[in-house]
């Protein structure tokens, strides 16, 4: 599919990336719309149409209550015993497998696993870091496209502006040092840019075909989010994307692509 | 490693992300440094400490001269029997062997290998799209790192700021469709932010350890320069960085860490 409506520019040409600070600790049953909205009212920031919010899963997640205290997760022997060989505490080891479809790799200190969402991924994205108290562990969402879709319209039926968001996480690669954030569920936009059957500038066909602007996006938000800066919230400003449906499951890539299964 | 410096506010808050336009078809011997810097007097930019040029390899590769024509490579008989079985060809895939310290994965249509630098991509990075003809191909800069100091000096030699440069390039990822930038040269900043020995906003040890910050701002610099734009030269301006020495040859994961050889 050629979208010539967003390929030929993809953005006004000058890009703002910024926080919206004061997000609150979020609990479970709060509204993240809500919150965001209040932030950016004390801060004097007006969404705009075209903004592009980008938001930390883990406030995601503990709106959504997928937080555990160790002492309610009941570890089976099978992840008692993955636990020791990874060196993960038992009731880690069972939220990770719980929220595994498969496990990719898997050594001392790591697992690297896929969700049920597909996504490949460090311990299928359980974390305990900033998880708002000692103990405390964090799994991504449910359906993360769902929630990205809901924040979207709660945000755009207050405020009247039509948005989108991408809600990322933090991902290791293979063969590349250090990490990256990737989107895990977007709404309001495609996750991909497609320029197959385009020509480039010297009339050949394309050898690039499909640019992944949702994992783009996340990683440039995650250069003012940083990760110890309280800053869960970022808006991209001036990106012109086409506002047609998507999902971040596109970004899976489908098993019978996968050649590093 | 802690860095303070840099984590406690590795930008200002508010990143702009913009294209120098004008930049013009780049051919061997050019001065790559010389050439931005008239654009951006053209267009009325004005560089500032701490701008990060986030620049496409192509350019760079044209203005070393790593351009070749079909009819001046000498395709072995393996070569072409690779060709055969990948669908390119047969000088592509001589160029592509040649550039390869070893093939990571091939089928039909595609080569992943691992270039003499370390990184794995498709083709070793070689490529016909935009190669300012047909029958030209382009291959990566002998060390990107090198390209990205030299441009850096020469343009803080002319105009007395303080920069730092990363050279971009295109990459597939497994488990995930679409492709995203990632840094493939860089000088004046360190490839990586550390978090590791840092705690997290319970107190708790961080599971984030290194981000692969050239890696985002690449992806951060793509939403901006687009594939079919001709804006090869993007800069990042209020991302603050440690202006400590650095290379993308970092960014290689060693193979003693490399579970996915």
């Amino acid at each position: 599919m050629i979208e010539t409506s967003t390929n030929g520019e993809s953005s006004k040409g000058y890009l703002e990336i910024f926080a919206i600070p004061g997000i609150p600790e979020i609990e479970t049953g709060d509204d993240v719309a809500e919150r965001i909205l209040e932030s950016a009212l004390r801060s004097g920031i007006v969404l705009e149409d075209g903004d592009i919010l980008v938001i930390a899963q883990k406030i995601v997640s503990k709106a959504e209550g997928c937080v555990y205290a160790s002492e309610d997760v009941e570890a089976t022997v099978f992840a008692e015993q993955m636990g020791k060989y990874t060196g993960h505490d038992p009731e880690y080891m069972e939220l990770v497998l719980r929220h595994s479809r498969r496990i990719v790799r898997m050594a001392q200190g790591f697992v690297i696993s896929q969700t049920h969402h597909g996504f490949v991924m460090a311990n299928s994205g359980v974390d305990s870091s900033n998880s708002g108290a000692r103990g405390r562990m964090v799994t991504l969402p449910d359906d993360p496209d769902k929630s990205a879709r809901r924040i979207k319209e709660s945000i755009e039926a207050s405020t009247g502006r039509r948005i989108a968001v991408v809600i990322s996480d933090t991902f290791g690669r293979p063969w590349r040092s250090g990490q990256v954030n990737m989107a895990i569920g977007i709404a309001g936009m495609r996750p991909m840019l497609d320029y197959r059957g385009l020509k480039d500038n010297d009339g050949r066909e394309m050898k690039v075909t499909q640019i992944a602007v949702a994992d783009e996006l996340a990683s440039a938000a995650e250069l003012v989010s940083g990760k110890t800066k309280r800053l869960p919230v970022v808006i991209v400003r001036n990106y012109r994307f086409d506002p047609a449906p998507g999902t971040a499951r596109e970004l899976v890539r489908d098993e019978e692509h996968d050649i590093f299964k």
